[in-house]
């Protein structure tokens, strides 16, 4: 790109990642060097992760560009909540075929909201002329021995989704302008929709569920697949009954009866899937008072692996997404 | 992806992530979960880095996967390197086509094999199907008031350069098949071509430079260019003797006097450009003595902004490669 553009990148990110920097007070050196330095409080774990978002694959060519600011850092924090951590920084890597004045003003808008939202301070990146794609590296922090995973579930512990999942599939199908859909109310269209653009990372749900539930993983390849990953790795498996799953009321007038199947393998909810031992169900709801999240309890854990989802009390089929995270980060 | 490629990232990345997981010890939890967590050892400071390399942007298409694979870490252990910085971790997020067995094997040959050297634990990260490229953000340590910085630097201070700079873009050129150069011994041309292919990133250097450079950068846009953004950090100029610059023997027969404009501007080199006071130069020899790497002075920072080229005292002319990193990181 011709170095003029460099002011532009200058312009909507340097001076806005500054002011957040200088909030945060743990930011050595931010943008403008080879590489940030950064100060982790003592005593607290590092918590990090990687994800990419490519056009075509993880979004539509014609996502609004605020739209692919906020879910670049959104899918990353999603990941943060999954392990309970605070998020802390973040760098940003950004291809794009060309610098765009509008183009880079919006998606900064999109990135910074969300970034001040949870006071994350853009620290470094680059930016580099190529096909679409953003990659944000989030880094977090979590007191030693609190982080939540994936792998200490156990057979009884019972099964947990936040929000309502399934809109973000219903919204995307809305944005591609995809059949099947029974006409909806405009409102519940745009609210549909927003749930694809905008994804709420359940940050403060993360953190409340510390040292409560037994495992967490947040949602991002659909419900079913994602509980199914929680459960290989916790050696069992898990059970969902379809009638107790929250479908939000525009899913379920622009889905019908087929709402439950976009709820179970859906995918881009961002939400939180988690476990907690029976004997300690009891203390959900006052653990999570003031996490302004609803989650319900959707199944439980079993000895035998793989994923059932049953219709009072009656199997039915579903298929799983394609994997798109193969090394870990989901 | 069809989830049976899930196995062969498995294969690749994670099985060899595990073992140089176990011989650090502060990778509490590493590839397979949502974040990775990390321990940061008490009073150090963490050093962050995200850098993407794009196919026919940063590599021709056709570079081989092995090259791909080592400089997509090599180019982000350079920023580490500039900071005097011990490296730690990455995560790596990997958009491919198609996962193909022989890419896989070759770039995680070329990914791990550095990694290994330098004892930096591959810790998370994704994969996903797109255009080619590999964003690697690397993570490192150093004790807080120690990194290395570009804007520390003061007129008078000597401007040194690791290495023979040059080389790698006359390496991408015959890569690419491009004129003009002379006729070469065939093993010149392979160490050429590996310059570029296999970078070396200069951790030792830039550690052994801690308390005694005033600034750092790494050369990847042109060792003028970046000279002229570490004097521009620093609020001066720079001039450059080239008929001090340091020129490999394979780059002079190949490009005979064009060699010095390469040295100045060709980019890739992954060399430390740095600066040391005039009154502390005399402890250079001694500092470095264990480190394998030349290091060559070839000019000064002076008071007037920009960038000078002297050839036995008269200017010279030259044009800077443009920028490809717009936010810091570079």
């Amino acid at each position: 790109m011709p170095p003029g553009e460099f002011e532009l990148i200058e312009r909507y990110f340097r001076g806005p990642a500054e002011a957040l920097r200088r909030q945060r007070g743990d930011v050595a050196l931010g943008i403008g060097d080879d590489a940030a330095l950064l100060q982790v409080p003592p005593g607290m774990q590092l918590v990090a992760a990687l994800d990419t978002l490519v056009e075509g694959r993880h979004f539509p060519a014609g996502t609004p560009p605020e739209s692919l600011g906020h879910r670049a850092l959104a899918v990353n924090l999603s990941d943060l909540a999954a392990m309970g951590a605070e998020p802390a920084w973040f760098l940003l890597s950004l291809t794009m075929p060309e610098a765009r004045v509008d183009f880079l003003e919006d998606l900064s808008r999109g990135l910074l909201n969300l970034a001040q939202e949870h006071r994350v301070a853009l620290v470094g990146g680059d930016t580099t002329s190529g096909p679409l794609s953003v990659s944000v590296q989030a880094l977090g922090l979590v007191q030693p021995g609190t982080a939540l995973q994936r792998n200490a579930a156990r057979p009884g512990d019972l099964l947990f989704v936040s929000g309502t999942p399934g809109d973000a599939a219903a919204g995307l199908a809305l944005e591609m302008g995809t059949p099947p859909g029974r006409e909806v109310a405009a409102a519940q269209q745009q609210w549909l929709r927003r749930r694809f653009l905008f994804p709420t990372p359940r940050l403060a749900l993360g953190q409340a569920l510390r040292g409560l539930a037994s495992a967490c993983i947040d949602v991002s390849d659909g419900l079913a697949a994602d509980a199914g990953k929680l459960a290989q790795a916790s050696g069992c498996g898990a059970r969902i009954d379809v009638e107790r799953l929250p479908i939000s009321a525009a899913l379920q007038a622009r889905l019908g009866i087929a709402a439950v199947r976009a709820a179970l393998t859906g995918g881009d909810d961002y939400e939180l899937c988690f476990t907690v031992a029976p004997s300690r169900v009891d203390e959900v709801p006052a653990r999570l008072a003031n996490v302004k999240c609803p989650v319900t309890c959707i199944g439980v854990l079993e000895e035998a692996a793989g994923v059932r989802a049953l219709d009072r009390g009656m199997p039915i089929g579903f298929e799983l997404r394609g994997y798109d995270h193969f090394i870990g980060a989901g």
